[in-house]
């Protein structure tokens, strides 16, 4: 199926119409980079999100979940700060998110109760709110349609490159553009680190169809990279409306799967994006679970593949134990027939053809393991199980675990 | 309280009366060290066993599963060996588990049906029967009490130590023996690894008072050690009483319980002993966790901070980033007022009031830094969690993630 929407270059949230965005210091980050970003729509938006399930829910989480469920038709701004997440910080860090908020509203000229904000860093250190206000007010002068690459850079964490892009869809009503930009650190183990994506679109809509559509979109994209990117204490998704297109792909069926399917191609960019610049990840592990009963059933099997540390080392030392994956899958918690399990691995860029066989009925197939190690070698590997018991799929991604992921995070606050 | 029991030195398996033992070689191990054990009792034994809960179970689990089931009150024996799982092996491996049961009966002059059968290792790979057959013959002429720790030896993997001890408890009716072997291998993801256990006592029992009993105990002991122990293909922890001491525990309760809490030192010293020999592991992390609603929500936070690769990073860099652990805390499952935790640290060997307040009431305690980081430098770290919900608590112990994890597990089958 050819798609019917164009990636743009060097596109980014601000690629849309009516978005621009800016970036500014704060002094959070040490190394004199820019650590605070404002995005401003010119109009209101429909927004719709996505928040982390974790019990921990960080200031700037449980702000903009109150704020989108008071008027989530009238958001117009989202301000960023990396280095400090503003997470278990108490009473004084839900004040800290408000005052962001308003230091974004009054720095952009826009009524109250308009911006979201969103926080990554360090759990647990006071946000110095009047550092970032003063970074905001200094955003807001600069405001651009060029803005959103940089602050794509402002919220970088450990990553080492900005995450951001964008894709032009053309409807019988006239074109729509949908952009965005993320930021992950070490999606090794996402379950604890913050995962930010804002992505915006010139299309109108209401919030009450938004919702639905980006859970899916976020079930397909952030929610398939390594597993659990629902429990970190930032974990937020954002999908904002402002309608300045002048078309609302929501008037037909056609033109809103199409929409649904630009969206699903920006925030899969972006996740997948994450997931190459994992902390310390040498190479990719693409993993399609396929033969399952539902979709959400593949999707777990994926994710408990995608999260076993055996799994990822064997990646990482191009060993291709097919056993662990197995063993990985059995552990998902999903009812499985162990003698209907096939799996299959192929390398990069390699023809649908030339899967090579690892294991079938629940037992080794007894592959070539010289062709076996060649694959696992490459910088990007797929591995296909099937779970012989119905039609339903998903696709997971993750990265290998080196030992550079442990030099990462065995000092991160200090 | 003082314990009524006795830790035996040198204790085994072997150490509780009518228990024999002995290795021997099927040159699975490529550096020819013992690979194979026998454990045999004089007389039948009441049996009691708990299985990992992978939806992928080796044949092994599944032979001693029907046998358990079949016949819980006649074992005699129990044969093992390493460096091959028999998992992932189909019907074939099922047949290679039955063929071994059955060598281990013919060469111990036992009738069919009384032997247990445990594997540990490479998942996927076929187990060479007939070597393993001609191991147990020979490890049957040399049956002996003093076998306990060689058969702990030879079911060592990654293991760098053997693991074995014994405690005697004295009752009005007279002194009975519990002892046991055990192996892991990579308890910093034990969710794939494997962990063997045999416990043995000359207590006198029936399995249906014995399996209350042992679920209880691996709940406090194995289960207890980093998280989902439940989940690898082949784990395995078996208690057998074969009643030579002449002495039925169950006969009143207060003797009863002290023979859990003599079975449950002997589980928990074990379990220790596995974490310690962690892959990988420099450092040892007690868990704390207090104030919760009931016990199993104490132990799925307390797992839920043990699984945490973040965590377990900060602990190996000496990083007292308590944030990590609220958010890990979080992801546990198990609902939280977050307003109310409280968490605190101390080092080796120190003592109770010497704890440092990390944070109160869900944010800093604002904790002396330098301090923090001295006892995160320790061999061994206590963190105590107080959910501030109910009075039901529990201890879990991990250790920390180094990069030697990652080298150990990036090259195993090959």
């Amino acid at each position: 199926m050819i798609p019917s929407y164009a990636v743009l270059p060097d596109g980014s949230a601000t690629s849309p119409r009516g978005f621009t965005a800016a970036d500014a210091h704060a002094g959070l980050k040490t190394d004199g980079a820019p650590d605070v970003a404002l995005l401003v729509s010119a109009s209101s938006c429909a927004t719709a999100g996505v928040f982390t399930r974790n019990a921990v829910r960080a200031a700037p989480v449980i702000y903009d979940q109150e704020l989108l469920a008071e008027r989530p038709g009238r958001i117009r701004a989202v301000a960023m700060n990396a280095r400090v997440a503003n997470a278990c910080t108490g009473a004084a860090g839900l004040e800290a998110a408000r005052a962001m908020a308003r230091a974004a509203e009054q720095a952009a000229g826009l009524p109250p109760r308009t911006a979201l904000v969103l926080s990554t860093g360090v759990i647990g250190v006071p946000l110095p709110v009047d550092r970032v206000a003063s970074a905001l007010a200094e955003a807001a002068t600069r405001l651009s349609p060029e803005g959103g690459p940089l602050a794509a850079r402002a919220i970088m964490t450990t990553d080492t490159r900005p995450k951001h892009t964008a894709v032009r869809l053309d409807t019988a009503a006239g074109p729509i553009t949908v952009g965005g930009i993320a930021k992950g650190s070490g999606m090794i183990h996402p379950d604890m680190a913050t995962l930010l994506a804002v992505l915006t679109t010139d299309a109108g809509s209401e919030p009450a169809t938004l919702a639905p559509l980006l859970k899916r979109v976020a079930d397909r994209s952030f929610n398939a990279i390594s597993v659990d990117g629902d429990t970190s204490t930032n974990d937020t998704l954002l999908l904002l409306a402002n309608g300045a297109a002048g078309v609302d792909p929501s008037r037909d069926g056609a033109t809103w799967k199409s929409f649904e399917d630009a969206v699903l191609h920006v925030a899969r960019a972006l996740a997948l994006a994450i997931v190459e610049d994992g902390e310390g990840a040498t190479k990719i592990l693409e993993i399609h679970v396929t033969g399952a009963a539902t979709e959400a059933a593949a999707r777990e099997v994926g994710r408990a593949i995608a999260r076993s540390a055996l799994v990822k080392t064997a990646l990482y030392g191009a060993d291709p134990n097919w056993g662990r994956v197995l063993a990985a899958a059995g552990a998902a918690g999903v009812p499985l027939a162990v003698d209907r399990l096939s799996l299959a691995t192929q390398g990069d860029g390699a023809e649908a053809e030339e899967w090579l066989a690892l294991a079938v009925g629940g037992a080794t197939a007894e592959p070539d393991l010289a062709r076996a190690r060649e694959i696992f070698a490459q910088p990007r590997v797929r591995l296909r199980l099937d779970l012989g018991i119905g039609r339903a799929e998903s696709v997971v991604w993750t990265c290998d675990l080196s030992p550079e992921y442990v030099k990462i995070n065995a000092d991160y606050t200090s």
